[in-house]
């Protein structure tokens, strides 16, 4: 093959098993393996003879086609079956003419396409499934190991009341098995049989038709559909939708652990490896890597996940363009979201936690990220408004004269008239005011062993 | 209120009682509806004293609100909720400054919106179920009473082998059956409460936190969720992505109405109205002003089903920007979808439908949409290849020539030499040549007195 | 009008006079606008009689219509020119049944709807570039205010050489001009005329079709294109583009100001204002308030422009549906862009800085920021590799032992055979390594200014 | 390498000059040009010592580096530039220790991948630019060929007053040369230098760093930017916004070309060649193959421009994440522009008309699309509403009675009291209701011709 090749950066932002199957042999093989199954199921619905089998089988190996052939004669054909049917038809007559007869008889090249992209998208969600349960186990045995962990809370980038990362990271995990319990839902509509010839009808094998029909269900191991679904492509965008969402979903996680890199923040690390995360001209520097691709597939995602959505809009029995603007873009969401999952999958378990830091990170604010802490004792006593007013204001001394809020509300005559000093401390104690949080991870932890089990 | 009125395509592009449920009003009953909630929940728990909840509970209607203040509000408040919760604390105030003090505890203003949002969405819901049920039924009717209405197949927009008006309507029927078993499966998932206070902990409500929890959740008929998802925004852009799916569906059953009205083919119609689809300048015309309505919203669906993919990333405990987002996009999505099926319930139910027509355009080929049928035959005979190049010189030479293959056919000795004159004129007759056509129909039909049922 | 509002994150994201452009009263007086000046080009070739013109003209004022009434009327007509015409034709008739004959004469509903909306983007551009210009003004002031204020550079969110804040602000103030550059130049092609007629070919106005069109274009003070563009949008779309680089470029300022206003970092801030970003459960909270309006345009705008690009395939001579897609989309994105820049204008002159905070964190890494500069130094003497490599060494140990980078330099034989400690201390000086900062600040004032003259 | 292929469609959907520009090779030169620039520059600036140079230089050939490797080792350094560099030094020092000292010096990974990025564009611009004035010239051919070819015009799909195939491709001509006017005022902001080291100051560079710049720009031909762009954008959104502009245009070309071939309108054909378009299960088919890569590039692109968007709020001074984005997907539009382009060259001057069938369908309507042309002049005898009323009902009975207009209309009192069987025959013949078509013709070739002087 002469054509250049277009991969740098395939490596960090994909993994290598899931273009395996999205590789041009991928595809090949995954129409071929429709065609040898045609030609068991018309043999064994009696439609086309036994002995042809095999000579058919047999050439249904993607390592004895020419890809770049096929790549050129796609320009005229409009697309892959079509060239790809020709040469099958031509090896299979190399062996024997009788055989050739009976090569893709009675379907349609988009019941090849779309059977074997089907094919390669159970492989696909084999794949995922075994990552997004590695990635779901690795967040909760991190979520229980912090669940203790104390950490400021942060909202709208601001410092708020503490959390724990144990309830950061079970936050993740929840979303991961909605993931999960998505894709269980959506594999038996996804996970469908092609086949309607011509125009959908079948009419070209005659009685045939549905006998034929079960028997490559069966071949294949996939559902028979309703009915031929050339040009309702909701299946499809549906699963491309999860991809999205599993995307988003990481993305977020790669945003948070960025934000807490930042050497201001510090408090948590990628896994250190030689090399890894290096700058050229900042010797010192680690760079969230993984979390660059995290971040990365998400802000990709959307558009190519709205290309799927676009693309919908498929006229009558079967699109020109709009069929074409798929071919290329739910693989490389599976690509992009493998990737993200390969880099979560090294980030999660390595995950460096410097909780001392994030402890005094805590206390950055002076005691006001307890404030609320204060203002709903004092609100039960004096009232919201006047709570919430008196808190603003001693907020707004600590801050102007740079002290703690412990000493502003300790001076404080209002404040001293409903609570003690020790109330008071006991209040601005981070590790006492974490509420639910411990609870928030069991039950993800729960949710993740119900449903993995 | 002094705002300009923005409001002019929205009878064509949306339903009346969904932009209702997403007005102002809607927005802040939802919100009003949660502190209701809350302080009902909370009297329960013993929280906080019952006395105070009818004071709470009276003030949380959205009549009593002055929306062109708190818009105005929103924008040193940077959201909805704390300027809405002023309000209502000064409407409690008025009637009870010790009840005031009940107002909103222990909450976050995302609590609050969120819990809104998803009271406003279960609404929603309500609505698009029961238009689609509808819409379902109105597609089974017309697709069981077109099962045996033959028009041409169409493939990349050529004629192919042909089809049947009810196994088209059937495609559609599959696909909203699927969206209605999607919109089932998410429901769970997404009309759950939000609740978690300042950083999601729900510290400030103290040993309370988890019976006012459960009280909240009942008070709303909500699901608790494994915990609060302030920033983990998958249920949310999961729904968003199943408002896509439908909005895509209904634009490819407009797509293909649009074209079938096309002047040129003229096989089905728009139910016709006075003034309706007409133009200022061509007064014969019936313009596909519904079907406009289903491809406008599929062309703009996946642009907003992208922006809520994009603010997934949502930071740490609470996002600035990407939640700000959400805000108009999922309600202005809910309406374009609530739109399209709107028009489609007009139009499945009153289509117009010109069966004669489409016979006519069928032999628009001059019986070349049927050499499928004939190349078939003769491929069991002489092979594929060597049938495939016969037919191919056949229907040149019918195109050649201008005339119909059954001419070209009946005067070639090849043919003759396979095919009786009765065979030729058998595998020529489109009503013969229908395969699958009725099983399709009666298997989309069944899958929705199944769901239905 | 019984319809609810829903405005109610208005006053938030958009700006007052950017909605009244594209309310609905400003869309109808734009068509209105139309049907006048094309009343009088008419009159002026002859083809109408004068007398009919003020009958016309005096008609044409948005607030004699019912929009509410219209709103319903585009329902069955499918846009909303046809049913502004027969009102318009209705109230002129009132006057003079003469006078009636000559409305809208020769033109189609789009050629009103388009120039209509042309005129509105005249007066969008015209608040655009107020705006813009007002933005870079502000800008430059504040650059150069700052141009010598050093803090940490930043790269992959990890600290990194010292840059000044005059120089990010000069970053910003530079991507404004050139949004600025792109709006002039893409204004004489968006401002132009829309008239063709039925089909586009002005046919119905025969040998007065040139002389009506230039009298048209002359009348409404726009450009006459070369030819009539019902369906080739790519001058919406350019704009549509134009609006989505200046909300991108104004996000990557929201982002950098709330990270900058960070609790960890605290550098910057909003300007304050009397609850402004106040928070109802954190009392000593200062919200990015102004920052999220314009993350949250960025996020939202790339979708809205996609839909833009997605309905430019429209068909033939006039559409169905992706003109639709545009009607409303359009406003949104001008009205995006008018908030998150009416935001910017509160934000930049106000912005309070702590300079102080700024040095103080510029030391956070214990000189390690500044190790490039050691390592560039070192480099011209032992090699880049030797360098790097040793610099990593110590920069390694300074972390291990909690010490200042100066130290370990000072202790380490291999770097004191190269750099005397004076050499040391000035290349760890942040305010001497601050490179052409102030010339990226003078370059982008002087850009500024002579854009500006 | 290792890496199995993933180029099936790249023939079909891609142009392979452009694929080489992005290949590996071709990114991995772009960045090695960068470096031997440098240090041309740096040893001109004399901060080199000019010996150093050739080394350098003569280790700047992609062809010498393994791409797999690089890939590799991307993984851990989150970007290209590093590791290449690293391969740089190693080669360099094998040369010679001493050289080796000054590759890459003072500059950052970031410089070296924009910079070699804007080359690679440079050649895409290139390309671009020959391909776009190479179809504007084709185009002006075929329009002025067929200016006066009527067929019927189309709004809403249904047929309306006729319009030339001139016209029709005038405003295709008009659209390219629009994109070349703003392909040639974004060059001078998109062809610029990026150049500023670690954090964008090019302190690394002390007193050299101004000269290095100028004399870098000079080397490699780019403009110098008014400051260093790292994380503003623009200049790259802009010009994919450009490549999203250019597949609109030719996505409508390809959306029009397949509706004109049509079984059922056939009035248009792309080139015949031998395979092209044939179907394998309909072999008289010709599909549009071409047409249907113009319709997925449209539909694909919007998705891939809104990546470039949603990637534009990029960190500080570097991002991590948003940046990432880019790096596959800016590529991925210039290919696929390509592709529509090549599809495009290949489809305008082939293409095959049948101005027969055209007439033959304008007839389609029995006259009503002449309908205008009555109207129009009635309404100047008998007002505007009184002959579209009248029309509508003359037309109305034409369809209902199933004859051609002309007869209804000559039968119709009111009309004959108006006009005579003369001039309703002259005001039904569509060669004499063209209007202006001629002239847009006229108008697009002119401003064609005077853009490519």
């Amino acid at each position: 093959m002469n054509r250049p090749s277009n991969q740098l950066f395939d490596a960090y932002f994909t993994q290598p098993a899931m273009r395996a199957i999205f590789s041009d042999h991928g595809r090949v093989q995954g129409m071929l393996d429709f065609e040898a199954a045609l030609a068991r199921a018309e043999a064994s619905s009696g439609l086309i003879p036994q002995a042809a089998v095999p000579f058919i089988v047999n050439a249904c190996h993607a390592e004895g086609y020419d890809f770049a052939a096929l790549a050129q004669a796609i320009v005229t054909a409009g697309n892959s079956a079509i060239p790809l049917v020709k040469a099958l038809g031509r090896q299979v007559a190399a062996q024997s003419t009788e055989a050739e007869r009976y090569v893709h008889l009675g379907a349609t090249s988009q019941d090849a396409m779309d059977s074997g992209l089907i094919l390669q998208l159970r492989a696909a969600i084999a794949l995922l499934e075994q990552d997004l349960a590695q990635l779901a186990a690795a967040l909760a045995v991190q979520a229980e190991r912090h669940a203790d962990t104390p950490l400021a809370g942060r909202t709208w980038l601001q410092h708020a009341t503490p959390v724990t990362l144990g309830m950061k990271l079970a936050g993740v995990l929840g979303a991961i098995t909605r993931n999960r319990q998505r894709l269980a839902e959506l594999k038996p509509r996804l996970l469908v049989l092609q086949f309607g010839g011509a125009s959908g009808s079948l009419a070209a094998l005659g009685e045939q038709a549905w006998p034929v029909s079960e028997a490559l269900a069966r071949e294949l191991d996939l559902q028979l559909p309703e009915q031929p679904w050339h040009t309702q492509r909701d299946r499809l965008v549906e699963f491309a939708s999860l991809l999205g969402l599993i995307s988003g979903s990481l993305g977020k996680f790669g945003r948070d652990i960025s934000l807490l890199m930042q050497t201001e923040a510090a408090e948590v690390f990628e896994p250190a490896a030689p090399g890894r995360g290096g700058s050229s001209t900042m010797p010192h520097k680690r760079n969230p890597v993984s979390a660059a691709v995290l971040i990365g597939a998400a802000t990709r995602a959307p558009g190519l996940v709205a290309t799927m959505f676009s693309a919908m809009p498929q006229e009558h029995e079967r699109s020109l363009g709009l069929w074409h603007a798929e071919w290329d873009t739910l693989p490389e969401l599976c690509c992009l979201v493998s990737g993200a999952l390969q880099q979560a999958l090294l980030l999660v378990p390595g995950l460096e936690v410097d909780a001392a830091r994030m402890r005094a990170n805590l206390d950055l604010t002076q005691g006001l990220v307890l404030a609320e802490a204060v203002s709903i004792a004092l609100a039960q006593r004096i009232g919201r408004d006047a709570a919430h007013h008196l808190l603003e204001q001693c907020c707004k001394q600590a801050v102007l004269e740079g002290v703690h809020l412990r000493q502003v509300l300790g001076s404080n005559a209002e404040v001293n008239a409903q609570l003690s000093a020790e109330e008071i401390d006991r209040l601005l104690d981070p590790a006492l005011y974490l509420g639910q949080a411990r609870r928030w991870v069991e039950r993800a932890v729960a949710e993740h062993q119900n449903f993995s089990n």
